[in-house]
């Protein structure tokens, strides 16, 4: 006979709800299916997800073992009803968590996974770049789910700044560009939004990689390497100035999306003249943008 | 002649302005002067230091060296101006921040930093254990400044469920506390505040420490070693629970705070009988607590 | 015209030799293809790379960028050749790399990756859990290649002695099992032999999972929780236990290995006592294993 | 009375001697009395600690509480007994493990801690930069100690290849360095001795800080980020050069080690233009390096 343990549903011993009880770290390997220009594309994704419901204050303690099996009944029913994306996997996590805790009012999950894919070096050759996946989804019983897709992108900014003082001190000549300093710099965009309204990832991770002072490869050789250092020192970039450039290919790329969608826009860069970072944030709503 | 590179200074591209240009990462060591009971106290702190202005749309770059100008200004100062919790550098360099960068209304400042306090084992034995603190700020030119005191505590948490359920299994007699799985916890608890009000981080740490199923220690020999299990089995405690006792303990403890100082409450569990961990999170303002 | 530039290929200007040059943190999506008790099984799995190779005093500098051609390579050739083990991917990468770098002696590769395998609960419920896999190579020119194939499993340990002092304590008759802390552990092992030997990862991940107190499990309902915590407290063991089952299981199940091959076996428990862990550890070959 | 629970001493099960049983992660504030150049210099180092001692295969658990003693007895003898380097307390650590764990044959410690430093911009401001010290310490009983110094050093490092291969892209005249790439390198040392032999770190500092294209400064006014680009530029290294110059360096200023004296040097590169690390390492004797 299974044990009845009811520890959980007996009355809390203080009175007071609690925001978020749930789970952190739980490791599953997804296989996602999307829709990328009519071709259908798998990717398997290994996936850290995070899950969480509120608990009245009536109750001593969550199901936690009903978030484990929500999981695990999403990803062994994606034989049939296919994963198109991890934030809409969070969205349809956030409906089953309010199907299984009957007492809970507000459901939240949040996604992370390394991403791969193909691109093309300035002269032509193709690579493989790494990328991480964000999908998130909160839901409230009774009024809808808002999900955020968010990823992060490395690339390489030059500072135009050290460019100007090292031409003035030098006194060069504008037939070139200077030298300056640069580094690696991460990228992060997340975009929450309504679930019915999407967001395709490949696209935002392309928007984010032009956005840089270069985007940066696996694989170099000789006359790639030179190229992209020249490209990076012909479009110095600040961290505000990435981030700017973003809010501005955002705007005019995803004129679809309603006013109300949410985007954060963060970068951040390993300065190779300090041992800190620089750092530059944009929140905003795509109404306040579309005015500004 | 020191070169005039005025870049930062010119029109930004895109006419957007950024809500956080700053840096992150700065490395500090602060020596921290505190009033303990009458008692002058001094700690040694190193500091992992985030600072942050907004920027306006017509200013294409921050004066990122500013900020590492105002925090060595402040520590180069506490010779004569002492410098009495990470909390209140946090404002005071908010406070700088605002002065240095006249273009900016808003300024933000993290600190995080080990922290090191003598503890007592159940038996009497003297030891030291290490916490996180955190000092937050966020100031709006000629609103004022709310700031944020935090601390990560690590104690231990023995789940009442599985008691309960091997005591069924086994038919245990309740003579004495039956096993359970039991885990290291972090307890993390940010208070938020106008910067006149105060908090002492040794007193918040206890606190913690007490709503645990038990404190944990450096140095523990047998009898000491016994006693932690016995005390942790006799006072299982979930998730949920360590943040309702830390909930019901600060209700009655900071009786002298104002309503509206928000409180977040997490308590995360690297539960010993799964790869993932166990969470539960408050988070609330004191009027909020006070009426529930 | 690609530019040829040569600085590499120019005389060093130190007269050092290096012991290793090369890349670190490589990202790549690697399919395994193994022959399990007569089955093809696929895995996917995203690697980390580093490569090296030696450097003689006479040169300049390594050619990075063979290095990742050296890995495309291999990963693009796996349809036609198929990658049986990471382990056998570093050996093959070796391999390439002493062919690339012609002026190399010695080449070694680390790769590590997760991995995730299907487990039985106490009662007999499917989980998936979540392992660490590494596969590293070194090659002497001329002498062969050493290879080694190791797994990090997390496990659970109850504290034998906590166990003894509680029953002292209290008095605790031996009826059932008494109370004592436990806590996840991290078991891992490497082995490293000859490329023409042969460790099958599942068949190591078993054996070591079950070598703690209790394995741990990604959903355990109430009865299979009780199962698991008195499973672990029938079978309290040290991180000192740990090693050594591992250590008799290991020279029992591979028993058709070299003496000549090296085996290190860790057990790091997160003490749930204690803020701080505890280790144990063996290295040793199996000839003196075999004669202990 | 204490419960004399003596698990650990009991006869082991499996047979197998361990190579290292002991605790990591112990945290730990220590005050370091050095005398640099006659004047006494005290230091607070927050320590990372790692204690280990072999245990007999006859022996069931090693004593782990004993560690922890040796610990704190050492430093509350600072008093008395000053610790003039971390590299020096893992010595005596190691002593007294032998001393406390008489089954013992062996015993390490390993300790990290940060530590910070003034420098001075290439324009003569004075900054305050952050470095990593490591001491270990291995004993064999009645052979005495190694003891090993360390530090990991963050430089820029501006990249040759990259720099002629935009001269001859571009063709560029050389009235004044080049574009490249750059990015922060971290070399990292480790100098294995007799605990006789002393190494001084702010030494090993200065000379791993002169090896780079660029040492990195906290605050960089215009003038100063100007002049570390320069120099960068002026001075481009690969992984490789970074190590050999130490190397070099090293040689000439240690002329007073012994042959016997072991060398690990290591430059990584956060690659601007790639999202993984280029790496360079030598292993060596003095006594092979005097050869070479």
């Amino acid at each position: 006979m299974i044990p009845v343990c009811d520890v959980q549903n007996s009355k809390g011993d203080s009175g007071f709800m609690l925001s978020r009880v749930g789970v952190r770290g739980v490791r599953k390997p997804v296989c996602i299916l999307r829709d990328i220009d009519g071709n259908a594309l798998n990717s398997m994704l290994f996936c850290n997800i995070d899950v969480f419901v509120d608990l009245p204050a009536i109750q001593k303690g969550s199901h936690l073992s009903r978030n484990l099996e929500a999981i695990k009944e999403l990803i062994d029913d994606s034989a049939s009803t296919p994963i198109t994306g991890i934030e809409n996997l969070a969205t349809d996590l956030c409906k089953k968590l309010l199907e299984k805790h009957e007492y809970a009012s507000t459901a939240e999950v949040n996604i992370q996974a390394e991403y791969f894919k193909n691109s093309v070096t300035p002269n032509g050759r193709t690579t493989m770049e790494s990328y991480t996946l964000y999908g998130d989804a909160v839901g409230i019983r009774g009024q809808g789910i808002r999900k955020t897709i968010g990823v992060d992108v490395i690339g390489m900014t030059a500072c135009p700044c050290a460019q100007q003082t090292v031409t003035e001190i030098l006194g060069c000549s504008d037939e070139w560009p200077v030298m300056s300093h640069n580094q690696r710099n991460v990228c992060s965009v997340f975009m929450n939004m309504d679930e019915s309204e999407n967001v395709e990832a490949n696209g935002l991770i392309d928007l984010i990689e032009s956005s840089f002072s270069s985007p940066t490869f696996e694989v170099l050789k000789r006359d790639d390497e030179g190229a992209v250092v020249i490209n990076a020192h012909s479009n110095p970039k600040f961290v505000e100035d990435v981030v700017r450039t973003v809010l501005k290919k955002v705007v005019e790329r995803y004129d679809y999306l309603d006013d109300d969608v949410e985007i954060v826009i963060r970068s951040e860069s390993e300065e190779s003249i300090h041992k800190h970072n620089a750092f530059a944030e944009r929140t905003a709503t795509f109404g306040e943008l579309r005015n500004e």
